[in-house]
């Protein structure tokens, strides 16, 4: 198959419900959007042999790669509305191996796209000497003005986090033989984290006029937390116990504690951190019992900056000791 | 320089000028539009080795990234709103290296940008194990209903190109030593061109309400025609003596003739090729006059198919003989 027949195999079906989709055979999408609503639009890479493992079943990748882009428009309180595809497959790919890799791929990305509710609608196709890169563009909507941005987080705010964190350090720890002596059960569900991850789409759109400020667990709890705290010019404080860990997190960590360090440092969950005001924690509440995602608070926005531009985010112990301290210089006045 | 080192240096101030981009700090960008338009999105990734040299100037692969993907909000008629960026550096270069060759690229990021009047939106900054790997996507708008699309050609039509054909191929003849005998002047002119294209940005959004389809030429004018053709399900004839050529084209064309067939099917002119009713000719001569871009009519839309998906360009010499038939099978009804 030339591109041409490979657009219309693989990728055209995944557009097709997207009238402004042309069926992939024009120069652009045209996508109307609401007389209301803002666009919403972010771009992320994924290459193989860095973000994901070359030995991942493709159809994970197509889970993946969406989510990851899905995952900072619920960061931003928006609903998907499509997306955009660039693939660039490795030319020393056999045919036989790049269709196979692509049909898995697809029917990884079409689960995907139905669980969003959100379809293709455009993309490029090239070879590349170098290894499998895979970059999509998600476009949402949000009202104007009701987008939650990492600025905004003020003193005395409650901090939550969705879901639990650390399940894809962990699923990421055994695949690489890292991690020893997890059950076959919790192995599976701590290596579907990692390569499987769900955007918290119901909880981002519940965000709108509730939090003050959202980023999503990309980079890690404590690194994410702190590019709100530097937007804000806020710092914050979190107590570890309070973290929510699933079970085969807890699990793995009553045999191997040094790891919890790990988990508050590692990336790949793509849950939401937030703010929001204490008053809110009822609404917060019924947003986790109406979208079924635990929403936890962990914390507290405990102080403000003099420094512009430095942030702090400190993690405590049960005992109340510090645990980490990090921040980028500058003078942090706690409360 | 760390990641978000590099992008606070080298991309913020590319992102300055449009507040939705929240200074490249943020999960997602958020643009406001007009509330008649809608949104055209698309994808291009360039891979070095493949799309452009290694030793192009960084500056060139700035403006060529920028220029085609602006080609294709051209050919829909849109005007451009934003766009994100998305780098893949190779792992192996040294920091003073990447570091330059980010200078000189975000160099020509400013030029292409300020010319179409757009700003960065958004981005993603990884390492790659293998080439330099740059992908933007290209946001804008267009009045609702007012987008063109290749489908719509219609029988009758004149077929019109824009600038001039062939100088991007000659360009990169020349620069691959396949070419010789050119002036230092010529030279110079035609690997501009195929260095850094101009978008059609003018000429694409006059197109509104004019053309009944349009394409930009960045597979070859035989091939984005003939997409046209297949889109509208209608065949074209073009006169090979009506092409426009630059006088460096020209020249080169004296020497070595057999070159024009080079020309039909070298891309990477990103003129556009549009079709438009006869009676328009005055309003498309309007529009040549109004963007200072020569647009040129060379042939026609001359009939239509019998089967489905089937397209034809017929190219004809100056004693009305075929030079080129192309087409993917069935019966193409000659008027």
């Amino acid at each position: 198959m030339d591109e041409f027949a490979l657009i219309a195999h693989f990728f055209a079906p995944l557009a097709a419900a997207e009238a402004g989709a042309f069926g992939l055979t024009d120069d652009a999408a045209v996508l109307a959007l609401g007389s209301d609503q803002a666009l919403v639009a972010t771009i992320d890479t994924l290459v193989e042999g860095v973000h994901f493992r070359a030995e991942d079943p493709p159809e994970s990748v197509g889970v993946k790669l969406l989510a990851v882009n899905l995952s900072d428009l619920a960061a931003m309180a928006a609903q998907p509305r499509g997306y955009l595809l660039s693939l660039a497959l490795p030319q020393a790919w056999t045919t036989d191996r790049r269709e196979a890799w692509l049909g898995g791929f697809v029917a990884g990305l079409r689960a995907a796209q139905a669980q969003a509710g959100v379809d293709l609608v455009g993309g490029d196709t090239i070879g590349t000497p170098g290894p499998l890169t895979l970059t999509v563009t998600a476009l949402g909507t949000v009202a104007h003005g009701q987008a939650v941005r990492r600025a905004g987080a003020q003193v005395g705010d409650d901090v939550y986090v969705s879901g639990s964190i650390g399940d894809a350090t962990l699923g990421l720890m055994l695949l690489q033989g890292r991690l020893a002596g997890a059950s076959a059960t919790d192995a599976t569900l701590l290596i579907e984290r990692y390569q499987r991850p769900t955007p918290r789409l119901g909880v981002g759109h519940g965000l709108r006029g509730l939090a003050h400020a959202a980023a999503d667990v990309s980079d890690g709890l404590i690194a994410d937390l702190g590019h709100i705290c530097q937007a804000s010019g806020v710092c914050a404080t979190i107590e570890s116990q309070r973290i929510p860990l699933s079970a085969p997190a807890s699990t793995a960590l009553r045999r191997e504690p040094d790891v919890f360090m790990d988990l508050l440092r590692g990336g790949d969950d793509y849950e939401l951190v937030f703010t929001a005001a204490p008053e809110r924690a009822g609404d917060v509440a019924r947003l986790a019992a109406a979208t079924g995602v635990p929403l936890t608070a962990i914390g507290k926005i405990a102080g403000t900056h003099i420094t512009q531009g430095a942030h702090s985010v400190r993690v405590t112990d049960p005992s109340g000791r510090d645990l980490v301290v990090v921040g980028s210089g500058g003078y942090c006045h706690f409360t």
